[in-house]
């Protein structure tokens, strides 16, 4: 028996925001003092790190709801599943809806209710709910689908990440440039072939690590303080991500049967461009191996951070043929891998 | 194999809201008219619709996760469990932390995050993740819970349900006065018995349903418009759940090899005491019985609405017996159920 996506989709929203839309920002530090340069040096300096040069944002008239289910009609064609059939629709995101100009989080009713309801799904038993699990939400949700299907539970399930981070950034903070708006969704099932899910791992670190992802106030300290935003201790991520996410990788290949050998590409959560090559970089070392040239797409350069729709949709530009230098074949050991508030990692080993 | 309840553990909030703290407020029509009865008569006409003569509050200084770390703490001393095996924290709410004061939704990191660091649990491998589903969520995570136990991926796991509806509530409302504060936890695991969970049966209604529940403005046309509130069609959800939920409770009592007379308590969502009656009564008349005395123990009357917390609650209050004419046995068969925002219903069938 295998677990397998059979349809994917992602919505890549049409707006397109470049690092020169940031140049008017007055960036601030956390205690609220100005930075000491200029903002064509800051811009440089965070585009030489993140990799990120632009990011999508949602047009004014979207919520996240509606980029989740553009998502969903696309995966539900791709798989050619009647809607009807489906067991679970499981809609990952961290912030709900968020109208333009309002930083409330729509959470009632979930966000899968309003994505089963946009598709007009009628059947009750198709049971619509959220997770919340920072961005590695919709690798979370593929492995909750397939317990569901072990368990017996579910035959189709639809997972879908979306999320729209360009309504909670904080613009005095340097960071907001890291984060887009974006959705993917996939179909997952059960069917006879050797293909589909190996391997899995997953972890919460809380101890420490609880709040290195957290809602604050702007740095702004003239601004309104009861007003929260998407905040990060982005050096403590970058340690804590070095250290546990080649392991939980390795974890999971061995779990898996393959070999570092096999996998031929790495699905890999965006955030910034060198913490990614660091973390793949030391999953190979711990292998005594080189990372291999093209093993991770990137697609952080134009599409920044979308939270949980980043790994479904470079995977998805993948499959399309849409990232130069990279194709997936019948047959390929992936992995799909992220990292992000809780804080929360997973790792997939999957043959596509 | 039996997946069964071996902890229970509830937190009900000291600060006890009388209805006649509703007295001096400006209740008004959803379209902003004012209410042309005195609130003598508003309020006593709720207190004979829905059952509550007070409710409970959680002190200002308190969050939602605190409610939640403070049950889960009961329920894991109930079992004996040791919490650094917990492969799952399952948390269900719908509005996050809110502080006294702000409306906002705080649900980064999740509230399990939030929980599990506050329980001081250091092993990365409990998985803390939220659901969003509604009042249910506490039912569909030990749902969740048993499917991860069936599929092989977990034995121990801790599922709470927390929620702060005082904090989201427009004081021009009427339906203010239903909601409460609250928290109820159990741990879930696998043990060789004949108790435990029998049979379940879960629906999401969207087609028409999805907007039942959901966040609005206040009544008050002259408050600020953007800062939403729990609002609901009550009527409509009152026809809906009398529709639906003694057909799903009949459902999963025929899936569980049971009969109607194992049946010894019914634990429902109380979100109004004539609702409850009505559905419990509609659930015999399927059976052509009438509703037996004491089948239905009731908590709203003191604790009002408290979402998620309600049924985990209102269970371990009888198991306490600390709920008059109400005592559960070994071997009892009881009935789990609840309806809420979604629209979401399920229903569970336990030998206790």
């Amino acid at each position: 028996m295998a677990i397998k996506i059979t349809g994917l989709g992602s919505y890549i929203p049409e707006v397109v925001t470049k690092n020169d839309n940031f140049q008017k920002h007055q960036f601030l530090n956390m205690d609220g003092s100005a930075i000491k340069s200029e903002n064509g040096i800051i811009i440089e300096k965070f585009k030489a790190i993140t990799g990120i040069s632009e990011r999508r944002y949602a047009p004014a008239g979207m919520q996240s709801s509606d980029m989740g289910t553009q998502a969903a009609l696309k995966a539900i064609k791709d798989s050619g599943v009647d809607p009807e059939t489906l067991d679970y629709i499981i809609c990952a995101h961290n912030y709900g809806d968020v109208q333009k100009g309002s930083n409330f989080s729509d959470i009632v009713p979930s966000l899968a209710s309003r994505i089963k309801h946009n598709l007009r799904i009628q059947n009750p038993k198709c049971v619509a709910y959220d997770i919340l699990f920072g961005c590695p939400g919709w690798i979370e949700g593929v492995i909750q689908a397939q317990a569901y299907i072990k368990a017996g539970m579910a035959k189709k399930c639809l997972v879908i990440g979306t999320e729209m981070l360009s309504r909670v950034v904080d613009d005095h903070d340097r960071d907001s440039m890291i984060y887009s708006d974006g959705a993917g969704a996939s179909i997952i099932e059960q069917d006879d072939s050797n293909t589909g899910i190996l391997s899995f791992e997953t972890a919460t670190f809380t101890y420490d690590e609880a709040y290195f992802l957290f809602n604050g106030s702007s740095y702004n300290t003239e601004a309104e303080q009861q007003t929260k935003y998407i905040k990060m201790y982005g050096r403590k991520i970058y340690n804590f991500a070095l250290t546990q996410v080649p392991q939980a990788m390795k974890t999971c290949l061995e779990n898996s049967g393959c070999t570092i050998a096999d996998v031929k590409k790495i699905f890999i959560h965006q955030a910034n461009e060198k913490m990614d090559e660091a973390i793949v970089s030391r999953f190979y070392k711990l292998h005594d191996l080189e990372m291999p040239e093209h093993i991770m797409p990137m697609s952080i350069n134009t599409l920044g951070n979308s939270s949980v729709a980043t790994v479904p949709t470079v995977f998805d530009l993948v499959r399309q043929g849409a990232l130069e230098n990279h194709e997936i074949n019948k047959g390929d050991v992936v992995i799909f891998a992220s990292v992000g508030a809780g804080m929360n990692i997973n790792a997939m080993v999957y043959r596509y």
